[in-house]
């Protein structure tokens, strides 16, 4: 839907600050190889190129403007894609002629390095042109396209320059002539989803039927033939191209296994399956591909019903940074990639314009507010790839198995998905609050704001002021000319909620999770309502959680740090009285905190030089608790943290 | 100490038997890469070589009898050694000339294959030999060699012929010509200990003191120089031979990141630590070196007060199937493999060597009765390498972090220490049974046995006869022409022990956990004593066994499989009312099974299609649970499993 709003609200707005002052001169630094950064290693494993980025080195080499080899990952070009589109999308909030310089640079660089045919990675460019296409497990020539089409979009939407949707459109016709069913052509896709999302983006934007043809082929013909990957494989070696892959190729990595229409799981590599599954749902929509929708539908339900952790992680094993099974949701040995919670906000947000039903906002929500921010530090230049509900340092520091798993945010890592992923997610919030069908504009998210959407050639006037910190309180003025239907997502979250017209109360309609209000002309409505506390549990089947519960307040889930509650949090077990606290530390930002009462098991003198012994009855003592919003963990000083706790 | 043992113990006879006449035969196939074999993945790792064993058939290309590569680990050979000591110990209880026949092909081929110079590694001779002695972080030369010098010794002592003997002598010659701190020798140690107690070993067998000395000259050399390894690469690659390694050595893993007086903790690869441990005990013991003990006690401590499983296993991760820190004792994702728990029985025999106290033995029973026999299971020719104490098949098959944690016993490995390492040590199990110190005779362990022991040149006439199965006796028969003293462990697991001589009751004193009693020439001591069934908790830092209490009776902890207790056992709590019930299961054998009283958490209605809701007090059910001695899990059909049980 086209809408034009800008964000007011300082919880985000200090996000969106740190990203225009702190993280986009910092990564463009990275990028370029200057000032002075320490590059951190994902895990424990030499392979993993991590001294620098090397990123638009590369693409001078490409372009002919420098010499030298290609360093880094096969997808290190996405970085500056990525980097673009945060940028263009800052440069929209607030244009800063600086910014548009560095801008431009990139672009005219990225112009530079495209090959004649439109064929643009510079890996294959400067290292194995005869290889170009014919790699597809690993290359991610298609993926970094994707990205791309994407930051071409943002830079044309803040600049009015078409310049990138050239690039793009001209790199488009060379995978068309590479790609297709017809005989001759590559009949496959590459081995990490991403272009099938942006094809749809674009075809939002240019209307080009073609690029959403594109994406749909690209989505079809993954999987029909899951030896895809490994017969190019077969056939490089054949004519003397290339080298072997040491082990088989795992299809359900790449969810290359079956065809995603019989996909009945949300399996493999996490961010691959909610990037592919964001095309399938976006797809569906705009071709109205009933089958396409029921399959992107059961691979949401088996990630929010048994899959998914309570701060919207995804991802529950650090090996192929893959979903494993139904309820196997470890804390402390999981990935939870910033990325994959990203992903599955573009999933909910595609489902959203299929079917308006307040579950795919509740989890987007719970995604953005927990494991996506938790992916950034409040100084905007550490993060997390990995989120954790639960980290003892010792661990990961001495336990190789958790070495992934970080106790403090490293500032920048080789493999640098993630950062510029926040950075160009929470530069377009915007786009996430609401959604349409029909004659109904839906409000999915809460947070201040102020401008137009259009729905059904109606202009609508929008202005939303919220307020969570003691009592909940919202205020959405909403002007049109005609009467138009308001849904308001009624969060999970609130209780005693009372939505008035101006000052009055009245009756409204709850259709699948939204309250349902008609408005005509110009309308203010009030919502008041409590936010309690709320002490979850996980299913009984998720072996993890055992026993223990997990408070959240609002949209976030709360943990507790060892800084405020001393090691061993383990033997903490919390009671049922709480009381929020507003606070407002210069490290933390303002921040609700939630005080709790709490017993601790006492280690008695018995316990020295004994490992084992006979069971007696474990003796507590009162233990005072202060509990602080999980996106808020590791901003003081490193320690254990732990967000399912046990319960008395 | 000298002593001529026969084990006659019903629950014993059965192990030996199946290692007579399964196993070893069993072996003798799969060495010989004959008969149908299936040879299992340790776990998913490409570069583990598993197709076949082929040891045979390296040492006959070796031996120039044969044309072809090496095939297999570095440390392929040692498969061949250790069947031939298990073999031989076999050989020594029950004379058989078909396996005379076997052993002496075997003895031929091993003369056959050894160079002129006394050198014999199948690999190094085969492959490159200039590079014999020159990669000791990854050869496996020396751990090879002290295999052969046990082998040597088991053969000689069954058949007295001493050809290995003079194999073995000749191979030290060697080592000593290139190994030694004078200008031009090598001044470092094998990466993974194992010779050093072989010669140990063999000074005892032989009196010859340079054995003595060899092996305090390897133990105090490794350490000195953290960087040996490494330089050793260096200095390779220097003149033009061998590959780089990859990555760095981590020395912490080889435990030679410092010298072993100064090391602290149990750190790195599990087996090489104990087996480094145990022969520090034992030079320590020889040589008289106080500060030697002191630091095998160190390592002895840290690992039983702090890093030990219930079940006597040892490894807490599977990177470097290593220790990890304090209380880190996770049990679904540990490594504890059987090799490791068979070389805490040896640092614990060594150290009752040096000074009598019943926590040494307890320990070694803890691991023989525990995570020794789980190695094996009832039919004789399945194995685990890893002794998990909690399994879902599940998390195994679709957790890749959990690969290695195999729900069934493979039928053999690629890589097959455990298996031989099982059948050596349990055929020479009357070797575990006694120790001296100055006059007195300790008795560490209880089975039915007959024979003698020799202590301060007198011969003791020792008969043991044991029953556990309802209440527990031991009667003890010991025949000496002077009176001698007598240390009987008083077991952690018996309540209400009686001593009687003949039938008299009679008072005794009690150092360090052993009963000490004065015995004049014959005497019969009838020991009676209650076993109850024991709850055990685990140090409140142990997080994995927060809430959780394991069942042990006798010297056997307990757990529940699925099998008998349903699916979901993490459900499942744990009342304290227990009883006994000694049944003959056909499958198990003679078992005595602990039937409990428990609870079982109900996963209500509610819960359907949903992950998480607000906190209710969970409700249980009324379930009766069978608990079977850990040792015999997985020996019905594929499930779960679970030692550690939450408790009410």
């Amino acid at each position: 839907m086209i809408s034009e709003i800008t964000i007011k609200d300082e919880f985000w707005e200090r996000y969106i600050d740190l990203i225009k002052n702190e993280m986009i001169p910092f990564q463009w630094d990275v990028l370029h190889d200057q000032g002075n950064i320490t590059i951190d290693k994902v895990r424990n494993n030499a392979s993993i190129p991590s001294d620098k980025s090397h990123a638009i080195e590369n693409f001078k080499i490409a372009a002919g403007q420098s010499k030298g080899h290609h360093y880094g990952w096969l997808f290190q070009d996405s970085d500056v894609y990525k980097w673009l589109e945060s940028a263009a999308n800052v440069y929209r909030i607030a244009q800063d002629e600086k910014l548009k310089e560095m801008m431009d640079e990139v672009v005219d660089l990225i112009e530079d390095a495209q090959d004649e045919d439109g064929y643009l990675s510079t890996f294959y460019q400067i290292e194995a042109p005869e290889l170009k296409f014919r790699r597809l497990f690993e290359s991610h020539e298609l993926y970094c396209a994707g990205h791309l089409i994407e930051a071409a979009i943002a830079y044309q939407a803040a600049t009015n320059d078409d310049r990138l949707i050239q690039v793009v459109e001209k790199l488009i016709r060379c995978i068309e002539n590479h790609f297709g069913s017809e005989k001759g052509k590559i009949n496959g896709a590459d081995g990490h989803q991403e272009i099938e999302l942006a094809l749809v983006k674009l075809y939002e934007v240019t209307q080009k039927e073609e690029y959403l043809e594109l994406s749909k082929w690209f989505l079809e013909i993954r999987g029909q033939d899951p030896e895809f990957y490994q017969k190019q494989l077969d056939e490089n070696r054949k004519i003397g191209l290339g080298k072997e892959h040491p082990f088989p190729i795992n299809t359900v990595y790449y969810q290359a296994h079956k065809p995603v229409y019989e996909q009945e799981e949300a399996a493999g590599h996490a961010v691959r399956l909610v990037y592919m599954a964001a095309a399938m749902a976006d797809v569906a929509y705009h071709t109205e591909n009933k089958k396409m929708l029921t399959a992107a539908k059961r691979i949401w339900k088996n990630i929010v019903k048994k899959r998914m952790y309570i701060t919207g992680g995804i991802g529950s094993t650090v090996l192929g940074e893959a979903f494993t099974f139904d309820y196997d949701l470890p804390n402390d040995t999981m990935y939870c990639e910033t990325c994959a919670s990203i992903g599955l906000m573009f999933f909910a947000k595609a489902m959203l314009k299929n079917e308006p039903d307040a579950e795919y906002a509740h989890v987007m929500e719970r995604a953005l507010y927990n494991t996506v921010i938790s992916g950034m530090a409040v100084d905007g230049k550490h993060f997390f790839y990995v989120n954790p509900l639960e980290v003892n340092p010792e661990s990961s520091r001495l336990d190789p198995t958790k070495s992934h798993v970080k106790p403090t945010r490293p500032s920048w890592f080789g493999c640098a998905c993630c950062p510029p992923n926040i950075a160009r997610t929470l530069t377009s919030l915007e786009q996430y609050i609401y959604s349409e069908m029909n004659d109904t504009l839906y409000v999915n998210l809460y947070m201040d704001h102020q401008g137009r959407v259009k729905i059904q050639n109606e202009i609508v006037e929008v202005e939303q002021k919220i307020s969570l910190q003691s009592e909940g309180s919202i205020q959405l003025k909403v002007k049109s000319s005609n009467p138009i239907k308001l849904a308001l997502r009624i969060p999970t979250w609130v209780e005693n909620m009372v939505i008035k017209k101006e000052t009055k109360e009245f009756c409204y309609e709850v259709i699948r999770g939204y309250a349902v209000i008609t408005i005509d002309q110009a309308t203010t409505l009030n919502l008041t309502f409590d936010i309690p506390v709320v002490m979850h549990q996980a299913h009984p089947k998720v072996k993890d959680d055992y026993g223990k519960v997990a408070l959240q307040r609002g949209p976030f889930v709360y943990c507790l740090e060892e800084e405020d509650n001393g090691k061993d949090i383990h033997l903490i077990r919390v009671l049922d009285e709480f009381k929020t606290e507003v606070l407002n530390q210069c490290d933390l930002g303002k921040l609700v905190s939630i005080k709790a009462k709490g017993e601790k098991q006492i280690i008695d003198k018995e316990w020295e030089q004994k490992l084992y012994r006979g069971y007696e009855k474990p003796s507590f003592t009162k233990n005072d608790l202060t509990f602080i919003p999980y996106h808020l963990w590791e901003n003081r000083t490193e320690g254990e943290m732990q967000v399912w706790i046990h319960k008395k």
